[in-house]
């Protein structure tokens, strides 16, 4: 059996405090108690063996064992910018998936079209965070919120194969057959009413190819999960 | 706006009846009445154009306009055998993505190690249905339930490429660089606890190839999708 896996965010001393809720899975869930090992990882990239130092359910405190390792592969390159859906259930739902598949980052994009425009972003980081452990992975998604404006001018600048997914029928370019020159990803995903034109030539002037996601009308949910999944099935991509 | 899309398993005459289900959507919530247009689908290929003769929620009939037609385009080829999760949500997510996506059939086998020997079919039967409309395919899969020793034993002489997807550290074989030379792939994928000795075992000796699914660690529905979308992805096989 493996040392169960948590989640801290820093890692550069050599004692660690838990935060509540891992201190809470950590102790009153698991039953661990002082001197059992266990792993931590920064969701960055790095891991660490630890020891169990005091078992404080509120304030489980652990010794780091050894030294902190960061091991190369796997690393995602991925943002995937998305229109939140109206079913809140259905982005929890993606953000979990994200994480196990792996993504960089994950934007929900208010759109022109959106019906959303709030989301508990602390419960997305809990989910995420659940979906980490799970799934034994380094890296926690970035998981944020803003607008499509906001968002374009953010990321105008950055060097990155940039995507536009959208429902037009005359398009027939597979993001699935891209090459991806750039080492980052970045694919947007609008909301169930789609892009809204302004939207669209914003994004063709700053340089998003438009692309469709197969042949088939996927929910918003499932076109990000195509996504996120095209990259971890790709064969140039593919770690 | 494309005609609404409804599901009637028999288009073989003219005149068709919904079912209670169908009935209800088309005219309680969707309004609609006499003389308006409709698409309807078999689930198994075919389409056609129908008008709505008898407006009863509870039983809808339409006529058929024109030819039903059978595009051969988009044709699944996948037969998904998954061990049912403990937690059942998991399995109807499951059951509407890989409709959206597009699976021949989904089997769900229970194996030494499952923890649930049970799931209500008809409600799969229904989300099924729903995911069918609302990617507006033409592809019901097949929902079945039954047993591993007995999937193998249904299965053994059929043609198709047949891998057993299980956590093996040593096994390096990944699914999606497959190249597939059947028509039909069958694949199986193992419950939380993973597939015992005597299954394996009795999958490689009926020609099951033993393959993983990326790099990762997939939740059983995770890697079920994952397996969907690798063929939905792949060169050779994406339509």
């Amino acid at each position: 059996m493996a040392d169960h896996f948590f989640y801290a965010a820093d890692l550069s001393s050599a004692v660690v405090a838990l935060d509540v809720e891992e201190s809470t899975h950590c102790i009153r869930t698991l039953r661990h108690r002082i001197g059992d090992n266990i792993v931590l990882t920064d969701g960055k990239g790095s891991e660490a063996k630890a020891v169990i130092v005091t078992a404080d359910p509120k304030a489980c405190v652990v010794q780091i064992v050894g030294s902190v390792s960061s091991p190369a592969s796997g690393v995602p390159h991925l943002h995937l910018a998305i229109a939140p859906t109206k079913n809140v259930d259905r982005m929890e739902w993606l953000v979990e998936k994200a994480v196990e598949i792996g993504v960089y980052a994950v934007t929900f994009v208010c759109c022109d079209r959106s019906e959303r425009t709030r989301l508990n972003m602390d419960r997305l980081h809990r989910i995420a965070v659940a979906a980490l452990k799970q799934s034994q992975t380094l890296w926690l998604p970035l998981v944020e919120m803003t607008t499509f404006d906001e968002f374009m001018e953010k990321y105008k600048g950055q060097e990155a194969d940039k995507y536009i997914a959208w429902c037009d029928n005359d398009n027939t370019r597979q993001f699935s057959e891209e090459q991806f020159e750039h080492e980052e990803t970045i694919v947007l995903v609008g909301p169930e009413g789609d892009f809204s034109p302004r939207e669209v030539e914003m994004a063709r002037r700053l340089g998003y190819a438009e692309v469709k996601l197969g042949n088939r009308r996927l929910r918003t949910e499932t076109a990000g999960l195509y996504v996120c999944m095209t990259l971890a099935i790709h064969p140039f991509r593919a770690k």
